[in-house]
């Protein structure tokens, strides 16, 4: 802990310094171990979001009693101290916003600091690395070389062809991951650089053919340079909007060059926790061979996205025509979309909506006359029950909107006809009966049913019983549809622990998968390491699905 | 052409001053075509060294006749002007040393100039981009959308797919490049952008199996951060020596996600040039079948250390133990290797041992004890007839030099047995014949005997005659063993044009691969654009071979 900052006098009318001076005291605080005066430095309505660095969690805590809860549970362990300005991390927006930098006993933070009558709003604090297990990037990497005469010296390919023969036969790995998406695969290549043994499971063959199997138009919803990888940025040629094809080669050859343990065509068929053995059963089915991986931490990293919720209609089974959900479908639709930036994991969730919601009046306004036509030609059209917005559906229950590329125009101009306001009462051979009495002919029929949480793929793979004690994946508990309260601050079970020991989920859009992955890579090599990892506000359960 | 330097009114005492002022007075001359005012602005042992810019060739001019020589035949055409420090590309070393930027009447340039009071001593100039023709990267890349109802849209896959069917057989590329080493990918990944149809063929199956090939210790010689392909760097956690199988992943992956049109295990059989048609025709065998290719532009990127030169011994055809290459050797060898930096490109070629003399007098000193015992063991050892050193020997002759790992310490320890100063007379069965009478009992023959002059490749694939025509390759006539003056100023023959008309040759190591690809990508582009591309300084043939 460094104590530069404490000990100079600070001229707090000078810009910056009320930053340095709000910092100082704070660490002079925590320093004493004097939490009322700690808290004493927040507005009343503040919020606090940690990310692994104080409590071994993803949690937001609000008011000075949240930040006296939070500090009282933590502050012996986690020692925190060095708290500066770091103006590396980008410019400070204003003179009462800024990124800074800090340390713990076990490692190195980053955050961001608004302030409001020189107290603390919002404060943000990150864990980036743990100390003596950097990792070997830039001036930390390796040189490659072993000079000398070294009669049996393996080369780097004997070398990974031995660890692709051994890992998961002779040797376990610590962690398996299931599911290869970019979620997959980011967190791949972060646990490889922090030498944390991983195999990443997908039944699909090669890396990428979660995009490659989805309908044909799909392109990304947020522009390439929000979406980045880690360690390999997207070239700057790449189409604003790349389509779905080119991301699908881009994460074949990130696995490959980022050295990933990637089984494809291979399905997890079953998992156990061993309470005992500390010690998760994966049965496995890889190239048509059953065989069993027995990881310490096991990852779902199956897709927000990726448990198709499938209707349960009379007829299902009669209909000669075709019918699939619409991740199956080549066609239209969209399962994601949101535009954001890194500062927003400095925006509380809680008042998020609030930045949103001018957004969505301003797009409502502008487009007012399509909109008009739309809601005309029957489109049951929603701006979310605040009107905040898409961005605000995909957070709270990862649905209920579309991105439309020109499908919009074709419903306005009634060359897609709508049946809006009626259900679908039951399938005959070749149609579909409405609660309205109309029939409407059909070779094929797409679900757009939306997906199901997360957790149901711990029913699957584990057991209905862990899927329950884990509960509800994503959402806010915001109480609007699909998202019942209470809130809870932070994603449901996202990237944190769960009430299941070394059950985790991973998942969300491209940019999630590089910033989450991070916390999530830095907790399981924590654990790995055997480094003391007290979980402070270990979520409850509100709901099962 | 702007005005913004000559306009003002400078303080040449101010620091950088004296480059904006030297800036104007050049600009002034140039402007006024008063081409003795601004040969006038040039030491008398000065150097400019230009890039495609000016020249539409690769050419070093000395003194101010030099100078006066090539604007002569260059300024009422070139139109230059707009000349500014360019800080953005990084700072200036000093007062008196700049990077600039300026404008042609078809280009936008980079460049560098270091003054000498008050004058110019080193003047780089380099073609960055062509009016028009800017590659369509950052905030000129496409956005991937297509919006609206468009019925018959293709996707980028099947965009993509359709051009891999017809490039080569209902359309004709404009460039067909032979050899998919770094250099081949690299040009191929520039002329994508450029939009140039272009087609890569290399006789091994799969990017990356020129590296795959090689003996299993190699490693780059140059740090990675120095190796950098165009548009994807290698990321910040690769070895500082990286070995050559993950280098070979890497051009793997680079040319799927560059999206090259790379034909694997296709050989190059025969070409030859239609004067009339001003178009070449290329007979390929790809995956086993002939076919003719009818591009406007052929490169040969078959290597630097591509052509394997080959002694003629009496009983190579009696001897029935192995006996290879070192190109084709699994065991030590080294091919390539230099430290340097893009500054480089300003030094002249003239004067650059100057400043790699000191740097192998210290190694010399450094490492006395080691070199003396191992000329105690017999090894030839020699750091360049005027002491310059590995990297002066690249250039020049592209052999003479290895870089240890450690087998020099089995030399001189005697674990490698030497026989120097002694030739082969000829080989036995099973045996070595040296000229002192010796006989060397032998399974395998290795030959380190280096690699023929690129033209070989053009008497192979061409003719005899236009190997002649166009003459040695590589080398800068510095009259030193293997490379024979007179005195060039730059590499003969490589990446700008030859005496061959649309034939021209790329080579070198990752970097050059790199930096070069730019100006010879520039070149093709503006042939087939139809821009005026009048040659100054046309490289004479001085040597066949």
């Amino acid at each position: 802990m460094t104590e530069t900052t404490t000990a100079r006098p600070v001229d707090a009318s000078a810009p910056g310094n009320a930053t340095t001076a709000w910092l100082a005291d704070f660490e002079k605080a925590l320093t004493t171990r004097d939490i009322d005066a700690a808290a004493g430095l927040f507005v009343d309505d503040c919020f606090w979001r940690d990310l692994v660095a104080f409590t071994w969690n993803i949690v937001t805590v609000e008011g000075p009693e949240g930040v006296r809860d939070m500090l009282g549970q933590t502050l012996d362990r986690v020692q925190p101290g060095g708290f500066v300005i770091a103006g590396e991390l980008g410019e400070a927006g204003a003179e009462t916003e800024s990124w800074i930098k800090f340390e713990t006993s076990v490692g190195r933070g980053i955050g961001h600091l608004r302030l409001r009558d020189g107290k603390a709003w919002t404060l943000l604090t990150t864990l980036d690395e743990l100390k003596g297990h950097e990792e070997p990037k830039r001036d930390r990497r390796p040189t490659g070389t072993e000079h000398g005469a070294v009669p049996d010296r393996q080369t780097w390919l004997e070398q990974q062809r031995r660890e692709a023969q051994e890992l998961g036969y002779v040797t376990q790995p610590y962690v398996v991951v299931v599911g290869g998406g970019q979620g997959g695969v980011a967190l791949g290549a972060r646990l490889r650089q922090l030498g944390v043994p991983t195999i990443i499971v997908d039944r699909n063959p090669r890396p990428g053919d979660s995009w490659r199997n989805r309908y044909k138009s799909l392109t990304l919803h947020d522009p390439v340079w929000y979406d980045h990888l880690p360690y390999i940025d997207f070239p700057a040629n790449w189409p604003v909007f790349s389509p779905k094809d080119k991301i699908a080669d881009w994460l074949e050859m990130y696995s490959k060059v980022m050295e990933l343990n990637y089984w494809g065509s291979t399905e997890c068929k079953k998992a156990s926790f061993d309470e005992k053995a500390k010690e998760w059963t994966v049965v496995v089915e890889r190239d048509g061979v059953e065989m069993t991986l027995r990881p310490k931490q096991l990852v779902l990293a199956t897709g927000m996205s990726g448990k198709p919720s499938m209707p349960n209609l009379e007829g299902m089974d009669v209909f000669t025509g075709e019918q699939h959900h619409s991740s199956k479908h080549p066609g239209p639709d969209a399962y994601r979309g949101k535009k954001a930036d890194l500062t927003f994991a400095s925006i509380p969730y809680r008042i998020l909506h609030v930045f949103q919601i001018p957004v969505y009046d301003a797009i409502h306004e502008r487009d007012a006359d399509f909109y008009a036509r739309l809601e005309k030609a029957g489109f049951m059209l929603d701006f979310g029950e605040d009107n905040s917005g898409l961005f605000m559906k995909y957070l709270r229950r990862g649905s209920g909107y579309y991105i439309d590329v020109g499908a919009s125009e074709l419903v306005a101009n009634g060359a897609i006809k709508l049946e809006s306001g009626v259900d679908v009462e039951r399938l005959t051979e070749n149609a579909v009966v409405l609660s309205n009495g109309k029939t409407l002919p059909a070779d094929l029929v797409v679900y757009a049913t939306g997906y199901g949480s997360m957790n149901g793929w711990a029913a699957d793979l584990i057991s209905q019983e862990v899927a329950a004690k884990v509960g509800k994946c994503w959402g806010l508990g915001s109480d609007t549809t699909k998202d019942p309260g209470p809130w809870e601050g932070e994603l449901r079970n996202m990237w944190k622990p769960t009430q299941q020991e070394a059950l985790w989920f991973h998942g969300g859009n491209l940019h999630q998968s590089r910033h989450y992955s991070l916390y999530l890579a830095l907790q399981l090599k924590a654990r790995m390491e055997g480094i003391p990892t007290p979980v402070y506000g270990l979520q409850k359960v509100h709901h099962t699905s």
